[in-house]
């Protein structure tokens, strides 16, 4: 078994983020090998150049399964068994397809090393597959204690070689954490845009920027969460669980009037913002908002970045409020606290009109 | 009792909302009389322009009590006891305020028309304040059976006056509208953030563009947040008990793998991702997403918006993914669905490194 990528790379289920695989594999060198239950999807990947359709008799170095999350452990099993290869996938859940190798295969388990690149789009499908998907996104890989070093360290080369970060965890460890930050933040936000489902029109005018925030994700479609919730159902109840004894908290605390006790819950929430880590990995430094009036046709958005460009403050996220009565929009700038004066006074001084 | 608005205009309370509707009639022409409990603040919301100081005897044709929601009720009675004025309120709160001058002071009910503008900043106090901060948002009017005619009129006008769109709708549909549309993802918000607090940074380093969306909002100061739900106590618990019976729900779904209700759940929030209005009133059209690399740096945004300006496409939202592996944004960029390959072809063409 060699610790060096040097190919070929065989990728079993030609959707989104296998054909993205294969992509970035061909990127940089690497033989690719196809395949895909549908010839549609294998003839659109090998069209894209995500590599050729595997034959009987290919053999490869490293086997990266990305099939649904319902057919993970099958066919972890059969690769594992029909191969001599480094297998890994790149499902979104760990400990049960590690569950069902260990279970079925104990003798090929060192060769396995799950593995989870935190990048996503909400199409589906190689169609909308790239090669810079994954381009500077985490990529956890999750060895087990039976895994061989080699194969840990092949999985962490193909992350390398597809551009994004590899992050190493156990599996259970990976599955909490996605309950965590993944998980819940799905769950909860599809309760919060469930109670604007049936809400008067009236009601809805009034919605500001926070709950289409806190809904968007909600919008997904929810097949492939069924499926990601299902394999990771004991790691999601455990943190549903601490959710629903603090929303019994908050409701006792509401009903009663008991400020300190909801104060807690907030302080809370506000302490975890602050825990997300900011970009590239460095911990989040403080930021300000400029507000920013921009007529909405093309061009006025161009128009504003190249001024705040100008300015020499780097814009950490924008947002755009959508303005239920005029044809201007509000476009919410974010940056480095220390500078949001500095832009401000610079957008002023070329005739945007500005608040903080 | 004239239902054109002329002036003067008082404000009570020169913080953040009271400071800019002072800004906002003065740029209308109106006469504007400004008072706080703070020297401080008064003196800075004169300075800004918002009003001059009122002085004993002053009259007006409109009051406009702009305090926290805890003062809100008394001042409010005082205002009608020592006025003959049209008296109204910009807090986040409606009918616990109309009950306190309903119980105090029925006979100056009929010149009290409480209202909300929904708009705000993470800043508060006058040296945030702007005369723009209520263009284009929605502004709601709260009406109660025993108002006069005319002091609706006045409070719409004063509504159009700062720019906003009046949006009349009785006061206990009001509150039940922001329980659902503002107080809940607040709450839910701080409790997915909270779940984070306390979480190994390995977890957070999986952190994606979801959970930054979600608990974006979380990061509020509870201070005013407290007030407000305290002040709303009654529909937010309404709208909580909804979400805890569909959290046992959901609980129960996933402990038993039965996706039927889980998927229930799940497409009830899309449902209600549809149902948020979009932008300018209009019923929200389908978009798609396109991601672009871009480095981090000032001046590169700028050159996206440029080139994407050219191509024509409207941009709709955009959300800045913040990587945390290398010094390379990815940039969300939202538009109408049917438009999205043109800009994709069109970035691509100029160069960029695109994908959707």
């Amino acid at each position: 078994m060699s610790d060096s990528l040097v190919g070929p790379v065989r990728v079993v289920g030609a959707g989104l983020l296998g054909t993205s695989v294969g992509l970035a594999c061909r990127r940089a060198g690497l033989e690719v090998q196809l395949s895909d239950i549908s010839h549609q999807h294998l003839r659109t990947a090998t069209g894209l150049g995500a590599g050729r359709a595997a034959v009987d008799g290919d053999t490869a170095q490293l086997i990266v399964v990305a099939v649904p999350p319902d057919h993970l452990g099958e066919t972890l099993i059969s690769e594992l068994a029909t191969s001599d290869a480094v297998v890994t996938d790149v499902g979104s859940v760990k400990s049960e397809p590690l569950r069902e190798v260990l279970a079925a295969s104990r003798q090929h388990a060192h060769r396995y090393v799950g593995s989870h690149p935190m990048a996503g789009s909400e199409r589906s499908g190689p169609l909308a597959a790239t090669a810079s998907l994954f381009d500077g996104r985490p990529w956890a890989v999750t060895p087990h204690p039976d895994a061989a070093e080699e194969a840990t360290a092949l999985v962490v080369e193909l992350a390398r070689t597809c551009g994004a970060v590899p992050v190493v965890l156990p599996p259970d460890e990976h599955d909490r954490a996605v309950a965590r930050t993944s998980h819940l933040p799905q769950l909860l936000s599809a309760l919060v845009a469930a109670r604007l489902a049936d809400a008067p029109p009236e009601h809805l005018v009034l919605s500001g920027q926070g709950v289409r925030d806190v809904t968007r994700i909600a919008g997904s479609e929810p097949g492939m969460w069924l499926q990601i919730i299902g394999a990771n159902a004991p790691a999601v109840l455990d943190v549903l669980a601490e959710v629903r004894a603090e929303l019994d908290a908050m409701m006792s605390a509401v009903a009663t009037g008991e400020r300190t006790e909801l104060e807690r819950l907030l302080d809370l929430g506000v302490a975890g913002t602050r825990a997300i880590p900011g970009k590239h990995g460095a911990p989040a430094s403080p930021t300000a908002s400029v507000f920013v009036a921009v007529p909405d046709h093309p061009g006025e958005l161009a128009r504003l970045f190249a001024d705040a460009g100008d300015s020499g403050v780097n814009i950490e996220d924008i947002h755009i409020d959508h303005d239920p009565g005029r044809a201007m929009g509000l476009v919410e700038v974010v940056v480095e606290d220390a500078r949001a004066e500095q832009l401000l006074k610079s957008l002023e001084s070329r005739g945007w009109e500005t608040h903080r």
